[in-house]
């Protein structure tokens, strides 16, 4: 399973596969393995976004890294860090979305739509905020470029954030948003700001059009990691 | 070694041990290798902040962690993340004092003294912008409240991101700043308020006082680490 959270993906807790703390109606505390326990296979499971990035690395844009880091910004925004092939985490899994970003309130006076956060990530850049913000999203306005801007601005505060806390080999950004025409392009021109030139590697290639890229896969990176899980938990 | 940055930390990289772009004069494309190359022995290589991570996860205040993230605000801003007893990194080490923070223009007019970011992490909180801001250290000002509450923001929000990107089992602060009366509480404080309640884990207990804490073993965790590392090398 790659799943939507946030839920306990630690296969040592006694609570593995289990849904902790979600809005979504009876969903939380719903445990995957008290479904699927009948078939009397092995169950593993992890994020939507660990699967997507396993997915990638494995059969998409994420070939040959090392280390690489898939964000999706779409209902939600997160992110999945896979290192020599097995998804990072901590006591849980990574929250991306609930970053706090710097922002200019003059240019953006939009107060956050997140329910814990107000203004992070997920509160400024996700679908449902652009939705609050201006009534439809950025392809249904037609991109404009002032709307671009501001959204790719935050989201390249994240994928600034992500070099310094993880050195990825490579970035990944999927989900509806990202399909707005231009906003990668953005994204990149914005995250190469950001970092200043501080950061030298091959990796940071100018204009980081090799560093900063869209799934290979499309909607099927999440599944394609899903199975992935499956084989690891089977033991092939 | 447990040295001081950037540096190539790498093992498989033909450059491993070399000072990349350092202003201290004479240090850039130096190569530890050169010098203890002579003594045949096997060499390691990593950044100060790992070699901390990995000396407090031995034998201090990380003792039990699977995941600990140390973090030192001294003369710079700089984390080591360890996890399962090793030192994590990507395509180089993690540089968490260049992450920039929301900040209150008017509540810190000062324009940041970080030569690549100006408000960055680093620019904004470490001990030379301090001083470049107030003229003495925070110890030496007497730890004014409204001061340490300024300083203590920042490092919070460097607290919550580190627990939104690597999820550690415990935060350890510790450098010549984190000296200052009043500091680490502060952070404490201000950190939760930034989590807004939404990761709950046994792990953040509340007022964080068992998951924000303090380097015990003071100003040898570095070399605690340098010679874990050593060990490693060595095959011990």
């Amino acid at each position: 399973m790659a799943s939507f959270g946030p839920i306990d993906i630690d296969p040592a807790s006694p609570a593995y596969g289990t849904f902790t703390s979600t809005p979504k109606p009876g969903w939380a505390g719903a445990r995957f393995h008290d479904v699927l326990g009948q078939f009397g296979v092995p169950i593993a499971v992890d994020t939507d976004v660990n699967g997507a990035a396993l997915g990638e690395w494995l059969k998409g844009a994420g070939q040959g890294c090392t280390t690489l880091a898939y964000t999706t910004v779409g209902t939600g925004i997160g992110t999945g860090v896979v290192r020599m092939g097995k998804p990072l985490m901590g006591f849980s899994h990574y929250e991306s979305g609930h970053i706090r970003p710097p922002r200019d309130h003059a240019a953006d006076p939009f107060e956050g739509s997140c329910p814990y956060h107000g203004d992070c990530l997920e509160g400024l850049a996700a679908g449902p905020a652009i939705i609050a913000r201006w009534g439809q999203s950025l392809s249904e306005l037609g991109s404009p470029s002032d709307k671009i801007e501001l959204i790719a601005d935050y989201i390249a505060h994240l994928a600034a954030n992500l070099v310094l806390l993880h050195m990825p080999d490579r970035l990944i950004f999927g989900g509806g948003v990202m399909k707005a025409p231009g906003l990668l392009q953005a994204v990149r021109r914005l995250t190469e700001v950001k970092l200043g030139g501080y950061v030298r590697a091959p990796q940071l290639d100018p204009g980081l059009e090799q560093f900063i890229v869209a799934p290979a896969l499309g909607d099927h990176a999440g599944i394609t990691g899903a199975i992935e899980l499956g084989r690891m938990a089977a033991g092939q």
